[in-house]
């Protein structure tokens, strides 16, 4: 029922700016919700997105997990909705539902024929403000999320390099928690962990309401007033408290050995900063690099390691920028079994101080651009996309208007500034390489 | 006027639990402070120290170096006693002061002869509750605190290593922080920030008065009473909020090139249980193994790469025992000018590999002991080494009883408890490994 996506190449998405796009409107209940409405008339369907402006990165100090945590125990039921039943009206009903849980944020979703938006709305807005946890519920559910932990984390030398990667990339900043919480800490988690949490985020002054579909504005209004619009406000929208990392002094490298590995990787994470953070363009800047650079199978690295030294097998990069803190730009290769980490790394080193002068093309730059705009341009094809697209921009702190100016952005994004955001940040003092090696 | 200790060799100092021991009470105050007479009639002068239990770890998220900053601010003046006075009068008397901060605690100290013990109650009691924050007065010493940051850290890679090992060893608690604070924290604390941080650590239940030299515990009781037992109890001691570390899965190395570095420097850092996190009598075990490994130019290590190999000019090592958290055990070498810091690393991986088989003889461990228990014969000789001893044994939650039976407790350690403690902690998974090197 409920997934947490690692984000492991979460680059955003977005859709064009141009005519084609789509109708949306937002507003405000009087109790702080925020609503957004994405037209689309294509079919009978609409997406009911519920977002809260809370993620991992919010978790109390000791309590890492409980943001995921408690997004399992919204399915757990209310006096007037028992647990599943939730869960079995929208199957009922044909429908599909999912939730999510990330670094700055978390939501919940179904997708239903039309005329059930109001009923997605009576359920979602009642587990807002009435969600029964009762102890025997608890204690079961936080056997699940730790056999969670346990299947992708504890039994995956690789999810451990990750997580190695994150803390020492972030050495201060939330971020470098993982997002299901450490174990320990998983083990420790109770109903009032639970319940304090749930009060404290769990408001209509922190939700974003989307629904995508065939609804009309004004329809979406009058059922999010008989249902959101009862929930009493809280007066303020709560606090994200966020330390800020300080400037990396340090190169940072992380190895996992295990007798598990089939397959050695070459990892690196450089701090960088995010859509929400960055100075003038430079998240912009950023993005087409890392398509640049990173994006499948045309893109510099992947010809440089993979095509022209024969070094890896794969090879890539990624860059993190929606976020609300300082954020992470990826490249990774997987070298051929007779080339080691410690030569691949030398290789990567040379590709990436090599970037300014031999991967800014005129003709690589426009089809990195013409490739990532593209890519929004099939996301605003489905329904959810969009959805996901408007909310978690929104849940961020960005606007519509900075979604719909996107592609705008990306395409005036020049020589120039990819050579500054790549000697500016793929800089050694600003990276964490790791290792994941065979061990014995 | 105050010192931030780094404790880079805190290895903790206790006195002799024999009959030769002096004469301690303690005993609390009805408003909760804690106090502790040790005796020392050898010279009329008194040893006066208060110490808080908070330090650098219980800073709020985002407020790292108030503690440290509010030590400074401490000397700022109150309504009857203005910035400046306290300290003329300890140096009118002839008398030495100082203060600290550190992980766990914050402690003030002066030394008198013992008929103005009074005053310096006097003074101490009016700070604890009557501190003054001007404006005018903040802004200013937070220049003083960011100057010594610049003086201390920005200019020196060697500092900056340490940072960073401890940045990357701690991946979850704020053992990871600098004492100072990172330098963007420090430069937006204000005086906000200072008040709500000396309103909630700056009480009498919080605060334990150590007081040493030729006086009785009555007559300490009495002026206690007099002057620190006027001050208003809250109800309750604050709590330290403190996440533990997750398990370390990763082997993690941190470098810092810099061209002022003149003499590189090869460093290990393994988490390990402090004395209050250890099951059993590890810490005891850990305590004699630093000394053993890494204590002067006897130690297995000095031996092993100074002496027998000639790869390195130093090396040695250290365990940071008083921890209110798990802590951190360490070992350095620095390389003779042909050797690079992967040489002798793999050398010193060696040597760490050998410590169960060659380096726990008989003799050895004998002569760890009798140096670990010598020190605290010297440091008992010492009027202020024996408050601070007690002070911050108490302060991180240690009792007087365990700090009296350390040395027996140290002289009962095993050559199987060596073994396993060697075995169990110094592992690479355990590991930060710091390189400190020159530059271009």
């Amino acid at each position: 029922m409920t997934d947490t996506p690692v984000l492991s190449a979460a680059r955003r998405q977005a859709p064009l700016s141009d005519d084609t796009g789509p109708e949306i409107a937002s507003f405000q209940l009087d109790n702080g919700l925020d609503l957004v409405v994405i037209s689309d008339r294509r079919v009978p369907v609409a997406t009911h997105m519920i977002w809260y402006r809370n993620g991992s990165a919010d978790d109390p100090i000791g309590q890492s997990g409980i943001a995921h945590f408690l997004e399992h125990l919204m399915f757990k039921g209310t006096e007037r909705h028992p647990a599943g039943e939730f869960s079995q009206v929208v199957s009922g009903l044909g429908g599909q539902e999912n939730a999510f849980t990330s670094y700055d944020y978390t939501a919940y979703f179904q997708r239903v024929a039309k005329e059930h938006l109001a009923t997605m709305m009576e359920f979602e807005s009642d587990r807002m403000a009435n969600l029964m946890l009762a102890d025997d519920v608890v204690a079961p559910e936080r056997d699940v999320v730790l056999e969670e932990r346990r299947m992708r984390v504890e039994t995956d030398p690789g999810a451990q390099l990750s997580e190695a990667m994150a803390s020492a990339l972030f050495v201060h900043h939330p971020y470098g928690i993982p997002i299901i919480g450490w174990m320990h800490e998983i083990e420790a988690l109770d109903r009032a962990h639970a319940l304090d949490y749930y009060k404290r985020f769990y408001t209509p002054e922190n939700a974003i309401l989307v629904v995508a579909g065939d609804v009309a504005e004004d329809e979406v209004r009058r059922l999010a007033d008989a249902s959101y619009g009862r929930i009493t406000p809280r007066g303020a929208r709560p606090q994200r408290i966020r330390p800020r990392e300080p400037e990396p002094r340090a190169m940072r490298r992380v190895a996992v050995a295990d007798p598990r590995v089939e397959q050695p990787l070459l990892q690196r994470m450089y701090l960088a900063p995010s859509s929400l953070t960055a100075q003038g363009r430079d998240a912009f800047a950023l993005e087409v690099l890392a398509e640049l650079v990173g994006g499948g199978p045309t893109s510099y690295l992947y010809r440089k390691l993979v095509l022209e030294r024969g070094v890896a097998v794969n090879a890539g990069g990624w860059y993190m920028s929606s976020a609300v803190d300082e954020t992470r730009f990826a490249v990774y290769a997987v070298p051929t079994p007779e080339v080691s980490l410690d030569q691949l790394e030398d290789m990567l080193d040379r590709a990436i101080a090599g970037i300014v002068d031999e991967a800014l093309d005129e003709k690589s730059i426009a089809r990195a651009k013409t490739q990532l705009i593209a890519e929004t341009t099939y996301a605003a094809d489905s329904q959810t996309s969009m959805a996901r697209i408007y909310g978690a921009a929104l849940a961020i702190g960005e606007t519509i208007d900075s979604v719909r100016s996107w592609p705008a952005d990306i395409e005036a994004v020049t020589h120039a500034e990819l050579a500054e955001v790549a000697r500016r940040y793929l800089v050694p003092r600003r990276a964490v390489t790791g290792h994941l090696l065979k061990a014995g």
